[in-house]
């Protein structure tokens, strides 16, 4: 017997039909002796119908702004928070209801019932604790445990979230939490891909990836994880399985680890990962947006007087460009989230007296594509490798960034698809 | 300064401009300085789908059976409880943001929240008491506290309901435990008619009513305030004013109890009510069925051979009527709400043999009229006026049955208007 939790995302359970299958999946480990616990989202479109009636009811201004919103003002996130979490305890009550009726006992569990304790940051909380006592008890004894995803209980017992796709780190917590064998996600793709399949054709599925890949494919713009739960699988050595929840897999409940690989990718320490590639995988990602100050003096504390006030109004920056200095002033390039576009830019032209530059430009039209994979540490060349295939294609690079298993490019829009297949090729991911 | 309950129904939170309209009430009672609790229930239309969703988790089997719905099995009512919950849960958000977006503080309150403590008979729950006391401190710290009606708290901390209509319940509880100085329950009419408009053009809004004339009303088919609401009501002597959500109120919030009456209808302690006529009102209910069994011995423990089963089955018998016995024999009827005809008949078919009966029918082709009124006590002839009156237009009564204050009766379905309409005018009550 194993310690299971699966977790099922909006488009797995967007309706009766398809939380039957979710069921299905259910039954399938549980008829092989699984004791087992079921992390699901809202039914697919719930959760943005009921953000819209919180907009609507603190009088949602809306502002086109690159296809974002923005609200006139803070509203009240506690309130944000129990209107939206309402999606999760409805799905979790249908799911137990139709393994009940196939025989399965189960029940639900709200994040205030389990209990699973986040700090007060409402609307995008972080998980400080679970108390799975309760519920791995009963699962021990052979009850399913349905558990709402995305909420948790918050100081002062108000019901929080955890954002936009949390439900993933909900399920990595509780699978830690319960020291489960496996973190189940089933998602409308089979596994984790060596890069878009939609614009690459040749891509092909991973058998395994590493935390720190998944990480940077995560957070560079593969979409099949969110990254903070990546992060928590990291850190606490969850292993996760990627898979599809639409597919019916070939080797059921008794799928032993060699088997995995036939079901989904494998999120595991790179140890676990035989044979490795130098590249693993090319993400790329068109939600950024560039600013550029032009003619700021180039003197100790400037970049401060930039960053600093981004920071407090909590816009995250990305990449850092600063070119060579001339007759003492230069110009700073750096990308923000394109939601964050106009704010950020508001908050410059406020700080332009205390910051003093020429002008200010931000602008849409950018991608950035990365080349991600844990083999570059220990291969040289990479980064030359990737400039010179870029410029082969004539791409022009307009900022660059890396990590010790990351190089990524800044470049044109209208490249991005260009420069992912050149790359995907260039580094041997092409697969027939 | 008064600590004032309201209470809004599904209707009158419909959509985000109803629930704008709710705010301006309780932003009238805010601005005369009164602490202010607003029960809501689920935006009109959203319980129903949320009972949908569960009937088709549980693989809900339709029967048609008098417009009415029966499940195939029970299903788990404490998920039932989870999903359909979760209404209210959105409405209490949204009216708490809408406030707070007019400049009110104002808070929402779950029924665990509170708590609001409950058995647990999931779905049709009682509540077994509220600890308000954290929500009467910031009540009467200017804080506005928005409660998500119809749920509460049952053993073992799960999520239960009070049933249809229980929104009315949780506001005269917390009206009770608060000891507010009213409960306000807005409705989609200005207060409590003295028969139903529709039928009679010439009926009036009664400015009070007593408790126990408002609980016949409620029993007897008036479908203004949940009956269970009134008992609890009458027990704590909490004062209940029904009134209109949409009309403006021309008072404000500084509506002295003698202009109460320009409001709505005060529901109080008879002794409150000066001029008491003999009968205040005329309710009618085509909800019910009758059953007939024919032929039966007229011997000692033969009643019981035929209710004890039917109460097992959770069925509620209403009036009862025995026809004089012949040869030893005799004709049983009563009556039973129309959802439970077909299992009361399945009920007595399978305890033929115990009883011993030669035919059993079942008929929905009845009303049952009632004449309502405190008054009756002292007065009387009032049973005798009402036959009479009944005779005089041919309408046949198939059954009797009374209370101190009130008289009812069980006619052909084709007559109910032209009963309601005779008694009416009969007992003094139509208007101009």
């Amino acid at each position: 017997m194993a310690l299971l939790v699966l977790k099922f995302g909006g488009t797995s359970v967007a309706d009766i039909d398809r939380i039957r299958n979710v069921a299905s999946h259910v039954q399938r480990e549980a008829d092989a002796g699984h004791a087992c616990a079921v992390v699901v989202s809202a039914m697919a479109g719930a959760t943005n119908q009921l953000v819209s009636l919180v907009e609507q009811a603190w009088g949602f201004k809306e502002r086109q702004l690159n296809g974002g919103r923005e609200f006139s003002a803070q509203y009240d996130c506690r309130e944000y928070d129990a209107v939206v979490s309402s999606g999760e305890q409805v799905t979790s009550g249908l799911l137990a209801l139709v393994l009940q009726s196939l025989g399965i006992a189960a029940r639900s569990w709200q994040g205030w019932q389990i209990p699973v304790y986040t700090d007060d940051a409402h609307r995008a909380a972080r998980i400080t604790g679970l108390d799975v006592e309760g519920l791995k008890g009963r699962m021990l004894d052979g009850e399913v445990a349905v558990v709402a995803g995305f909420q948790g209980i918050a100081p002062g017992n108000r019901i929080s979230t955890l954002g936009r796709g949390g439900s993933d780190t909900s399920a990595v917590a509780l699978a830690a939490a319960l020291q489960a064998d496996r973190c189940d996600i089933y998602t409308d793709v089979d596994g984790v891909y060596t890069t878009d399949p939609r614009v690459v054709p040749k891509a092909h599925r991973l058998d395994r990836i590493s935390y720190e890949e998944m990480l940077e494919m995560a957070s560079q713009g593969a979409k099949v994880l969110q990254t903070r739960s990546v992060e928590l699988a990291m850190q606490r050595g969850v292993r996760v399985l990627v898979r599809s929840s639409f597919e019916p897999p070939d080797l059921g409940g008794k799928a032993t680890d060699s088997a995995l690989e036939e079901l989904g990718t494998l999120v595991c320490h790179e140890d676990e990962i035989v044979e490795q590639n130098v590249v693993s995988g090319i993400a790329y990602a068109r939600d950024e947006a560039k600013v550029t100050l032009l003619k700021i003096a180039d003197k100790p504390g400037v970049a401060a007087q930039v960053f600093v006030p981004l920071a407090e109004a909590n816009i995250n920056v990305d990449m850092i460009v600063q070119n060579v200095s001339e007759d003492g002033f230069t110009d700073l390039t750096f990308t923000v989230q394109s939601a964050d576009l106009d704010q950020a830019l508001e908050v410059l032209r406020n700080a332009r007296d205390r910051i003093g530059y020429l002008d200010l430009r931000g602008s849409t039209d950018i991608a950035k594509v990365s080349a991600i994979g844990v083999g570059m540490r220990s291969h040289a060349g990479v980064a030359a490798a990737m400039f010179n295939a870029l410029a082969e294609k004539g791409i022009n690079i307009e900022a660059i960034s890396t990590s010790e298993i990351k190089i990524s490019v800044l470049i044109d829009a209208a490249y991005a698809e260009l420069a992912v297949r050149t790359l995907h090729s260039l580094f041997g991911l092409d697969r027939n």
